[in-house]
């Protein structure tokens, strides 16, 4: 006879704490032995399709804390939209092992996974406890303050555009316009996070394009000069998925969409650091980390990592305790210094909907963010880097 | 009367370690007093041209401590070749400064305007001496046995490689390869850099495209798919310059010369990603990190660090010392462990001629690196970074 089980499974695209939230499930189902077994969705969900599962109780707790400092998704994550006749499969998967408690780290998409397959096991009578963990660099997921992964991919961007400014205001003899290209789905977050790190007008970002704000060429251009007049360079931050006025994007090439119908957008950089070079004959550079962004250890936020943890411990220890049916909440007192606090949320109150950018964190035009922007993403990053030297 | 100036300059595109190198010249040129007065070109030989001269005696040394890690050129860089005329108004500003000892980091064609320079003040009967820090992340430069810049421009690349095949390994259901691309000119030094923490075939890059080896679509899109069949995704890792058999550049846009008449092509990744998705029908995704890879001061080899300032410091005694029209070559004892010595070689020796990887570097096709690379770069990246965990 086997034991009954908790799965544990990775969806969506990594971050570099999504680890440490599958660490944080194994503090408490491995080294706290809240559930008789533990084993890993391969890939997901798609391994409970395939039939694909790893034991993980054999895991050190010196194992689980390299696990919680690697970046990416180590069981495999996916992004699979489940059919109406998976849900069934599925089942049939978590029946043949015994599994009775699914803990599912991921973003909107993921969420909806978990709440349908809750509802397809309930109707069947099949007895499976559901609980999900936040996950996204884009923080667009609702009822929760943030979500693990943004926090780190905004260290990411804050230190880094502080490098690129100081680079380009080196070269500005010659290169003068650098254009970064940030993640984020429809929404801004990350690109906002460009201007954590700023201190004043020589620092970068000084033009702001989020999928917020539509895009206008000609009022693009003209915050580009403005910038290049002040400073003598300009530090361009975009959203890889901005839109022109009509709606269209502005990105040269797209291709094609996802599994969930979120269109691929790419080289937005380019197709901007062109459109610089050609109308004000100045040079201009894209510069495109893609998923470095989300993958590199060295920018990981402490903050983030640990509340990555926790929220992984919170899920765990809720499962145990009997509850179903709800996401990991991270909730932020609204007085006193940062703290985070957990709290569930239902997952139909989370599933497929997304969270923008405010209009009172964006500053008009693309100028840039707003004091209570930076009072809201500033505890998320961490320490501050040791300032660099200034001799100009 | 004015007292007779060191003037220290800073050339052509930064590297992460290129203000280590101007913290050895000051190393022993302020807290050292080596010379009487020690100024800054502004902008390199710009400043010259321009009469900026930025006085640098009163830096402290946890000022020149902070500049050491500090990215980027702090006295701003330029790409300027000098006209024939503009080495009498370089002069002239000199005279006017009392300037008589040059110091000078730079590349190849820094290393062109230092021996003119040189030669035209021998003309004018004018006293100056000049000497040479070498300094380029592409590694290029000849007659020693690496430039400062590479070694932290290779960790970065050695350690984002390896974050980024975690997460395209993670994502193989979904997202299948992912094109990096790598800076270096016509050598493919930097490129190469990409392997020096692999460990076994799971591990990227997968396809090597360096400038040494002409690129043919169909052996590329072999190799790729050959990967893809051996373990389910494929990083490829390529050189920004790399041509097809008739010598043209792969790069879908090419966006005219530098001032040096080097061309300047971009978006070769979003090109071969693109190739990838075509005709592969997988998903690839195109990394460009741009000017990140030469200013992230998380990167930073120490190794690196240490041998830039060292080399600084070794340009700086040699001029108190009386020598000029040389350049400081950092040279490897053939026998025993890893270790760095000093040495000077003529300016001549060095303008204007490049070294591209050896073929003996270069595994057969696009299959990678050999053992006497990895032999020649592990000691420069400095040490390996912790291990990840790895679950499958």
């Amino acid at each position: 006879m086997s034991e009954p089980k908790l799965v544990v499974g990775q969806s969506g695209g990594p971050t570099p704490v999504i680890n440490a939230s599958l660490a944080g499930v194994l503090d408490e189902a491995v080294t706290g032995r809240r559930f008789p077994e533990v084993y890993g969705l391969r890939h997901g969900i798609e391994g409970a399709l395939g039939d694909q599962l790893i034991p993980l109780d054999g895991l050190s707790r010196e194992q689980i804390d390299t696990l919680a400092r690697t970046p990416a998704a180590a069981l495999g994550s996916c992004r699979r939209k489940l059919g109406p006749e998976d849900y069934g499969r599925v089942l049939d998967t978590f029946r043949r092992h015994d599994v009775h408690w699914l803990c599912y780290t991921g973003g909107n998409d993921s969420m909806d996974t978990c709440e349908r397959l809750r509802a397809a096991a309930q109707q069947a009578g099949y007895d499976l406890a559901v609980y999900g963990v936040p996950k996204t660099i884009d923080n667009d997921l609702v009822e929760t303050d943030h979500s693990p992964g943004y926090g780190s991919a905004a260290r990411y961007w804050a230190i880094v555009t502080q490098e690129v400014t100081l680079d380009v205001a080196s070269m500005r003899t010659y290169d003068r316009v650098v254009v970064l290209e940030c993640m984020g789905r429809d929404a801004g977050w990350l690109t906002a996070a460009t201007a954590l790190l700023k201190r004043d007008e020589r620092d970068g970002p000084h033009v702001l394009l989020t999928p917020e704000r539509p895009f206008d060429a000609g009022a693009f251009l003209k915050a580009v000069e403005a910038a290049l007049s002040r400073t003598g360079y300009c530090v361009v931050a975009t959203a890889e998925t901005i839109r022109d006025t009509s709606g269209q994007f502005v990105a040269g090439a797209t291709s094609g969409a996802d599994h969930f119908g979120h269109p691929i957008v790419t080289a937005v950089g380019e197709t901007l650091a062109r459109m610089v070079s050609q109308c004000l004959s100045v040079k201009a550079r894209a510069v495109k980390p893609g998923t470095l962004q989300r993958s590199s250890a060295l920018h990981v936020s402490p903050v983030d990592r640990e509340e990555a943890r926790e929220a992984g411990r919170t899920a765990a220890r809720r499962l145990a305790g009997g509850r179903s049916g709800e996401m990991v909440a991270l909730l932020r007192p609204e007085m006193g210094p940062y703290r985070c606090e957990y709290g569930g949320v239902p997952l139909p109150a989370v599933a497929n909907r997304e969270r923008r950018l405010p209009s009172e964190f964006l500053a008009p035009g693309y100028a840039g963010v707003t004091a209570p922007f930076l009072a809201y993403g500033t505890p998320l990053i961490g320490p501050k880097p040791e300032p660099y030297f200034r001799l100009v």
